[in-house]
C-alpha cells in the first residue's frame, strides 16, 4: 500500500484546476496510486448544509467574518468526513481549492487579512495542511476569457470590476505562496494546457521522489 | 446619551445566570441605563440558521471543531447584527453567556483547548471582548440541584456523568478567569439569591465608577 498523500490545486478562476486536476488523476493513477479527486464541501452532507447558509440569497446581512467561519467550519467537516478516512487508506486525495483560497479570496481580496483568515482555518484543519499544493498561475484576464471563450459578447463594468477583484484575488495568491514557500509551487498557467500539465508531472514526480528518499 | 457598554453574565448551569440579568437590568434601567438584554442566537435569522445545522440531531458526524466553528459563526452574526447596533445607540447590552462558555465548555471541558478555541472566537468577536464580564460561580452539584429542584427524583447515572462534566466547565471558567483578570470579576453564587445580587451590584457600581473616571 502506498503512503497517503494529500495534494491541492489552487489559482485564479479559468486558471485551469480542473483541467490539471483531470490529466494529474490520470498520470498518478497510471503510476499505480489510488486516486481521490474532491472539492468542498463534497457531498458531505454537514458540509453542504453549511454552503447552503452561505449561499442563501435571503441572508443579504451576512458578515464577512462569519462567511469565513461557516466556511472553515465546512472545510473542517470535509476533511474529517472525506480527505482523512482516504489518507488513511493509503490513497491520493487532490483537492480542487482548499485553505489557500480563503486565505487569497477572503483574507487577500475581500480585506479580512491573510493572518487573521489563516487562523480560523489552522484550527479547522488542525495541522493537516496539505502536502504539497500546485497554485497555477495566469494572468486573472486570461483565466477570465478562458472561461467565457464560448461567450461571443463584450467586456461591460461588472467584467471589469470582477477583474479588478479577481486582480487581487492573484496578488493574494502570491502573497501566500510567500508564507508558505515548502508546500507550495507556483506553475505559470499562461501556456498551453501540454505544457503546463508538463510542468506539473515535474512537480509531482519531484515531490514522490523526495519523499521516498525521506 | 450614556456610553454603550457590554456586559456578560458567565457560569455553569442553575447557577443564577437569568436570574442575576433579570435584578441587573431592573437596577440599571432604574439608574437611568438604556438595557438590552440577549443571549445568543437572539433571534438573528442567519445565526437561528446555523444553531440549527448544529443541533439537528441527524447530524451525527459532527466534528468538534466543526461545532465550535459554527458557535463562532453564530456568535460573529448575533454580535455584528444586534450587540453593535445597541451600543452605538449608547444601550448597555447585558448577554446571557458570550466567548467564555465556548472557552470553558468546548476549549477547556471538551478538550479542545481553550487557546485553540480563543483563536476562533478572538476572530469572530475582532477585540469586542466584554467591558465586564460576571462569573457566577458555584458547585456544579448545587447548580445542577437548583435546575432539578421541582423534580423529586434520585440522582442516577446520567447525573453523575454530567456532574463530572458540569466540574471540567467550573474549571474551564477557573482557567479563563485566569487568562482574563481584568475583564472577568468571580462572584461567589453559592449564597442566597439576594446576597449574590448585593455583590453582583457592588461589581456593576465599581466598573461604572471606575469608568466614568476613566
Ligand atoms: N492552459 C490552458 N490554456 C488554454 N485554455 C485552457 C488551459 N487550461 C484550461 N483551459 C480551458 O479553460 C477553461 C477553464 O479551465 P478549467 O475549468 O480547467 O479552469 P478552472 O481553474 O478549473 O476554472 P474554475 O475556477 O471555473 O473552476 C476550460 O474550457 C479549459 O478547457
Ligand atoms: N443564589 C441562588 N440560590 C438558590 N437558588 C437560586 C439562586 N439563584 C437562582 N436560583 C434558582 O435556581 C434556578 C436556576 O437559576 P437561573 O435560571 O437563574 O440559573 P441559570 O444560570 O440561568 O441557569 P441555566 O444555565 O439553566 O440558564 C432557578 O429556579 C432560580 O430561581
Ligand atoms: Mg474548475
Ligand atoms: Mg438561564
Amino acid at each position: 500500500m502506498h503512503k497517503g498523500y494529500f495534494f491541492t490545486v489552487e489559482g485564479c478562476e479559468g486558471a485551469g484546476k480542473t483541467s490539471v486536476i483531470t490529466s494529474a488523476s490520470e498520470y498518478l493513477s497510471s503510476k499505480g496510486y489510488d486516486i481521490v479527486t474532491s472539492r468542498e464541501p463534497g457531498g458531505i452532507e454537514i458540509a453542504e448544509q453549511i454552503r447552503s447558509v452561505i449561499l442563501d440569497k435571503t441572508n443579504t446581512l451576512m458578515d464577512g467574518r462569519t462567511e469565513a467561519l461557516l466556511y472553515a467550519a465546512a472545510r473542517r467537516q470535509h476533511l474529517v468526513e472525506k480527505v482523512v478516512p482516504s489518507l488513511l487508506e493509503g490513497k491520493v486525495v487532490i483537492c480542487d481549492r482548499f485553505i489557500d483560497s480563503s486565505l487569497a479570496y477572503q483574507g487577500y481580496a475581500r480585506g479580512i487579512g491573510i493572518e487573521e483568515v489563516l487562523a480560523i482555518n489552522s484550527f479547522a484543519i488542525d495541522n493537516l495542511f496539505p502536502d504539497l499544493t500546485i497554485f497555477l498561475d495566469v494572468d486573472p484576464e486570461i483565466g477570465l476569457k478562458r472561461i467565457h471563450a464560448h461567450e461571443d459578447r463584450e467586456i461591460n463594468r461588472l467584467d471589469l470590476e470582477s477583474l479588478a477583484f479577481h486582480q487581487k484575488v492573484r496578488e493574494g495568491y502570491l502573497e501566500v505562496e510567500r508564507l508558505f514557500p515548502n508546500r507550495i509551487v507556483k506553475v505559470d498557467a499562461s501556456h498551453h494546457k501540454d505544457e503546463v500539465f508538463e510542468r506539473v508531472k515535474q512537480v509531482l514526480n519531484q515531490f514522490l521522489e523526495s519523499d521516498s528518499k525521506a
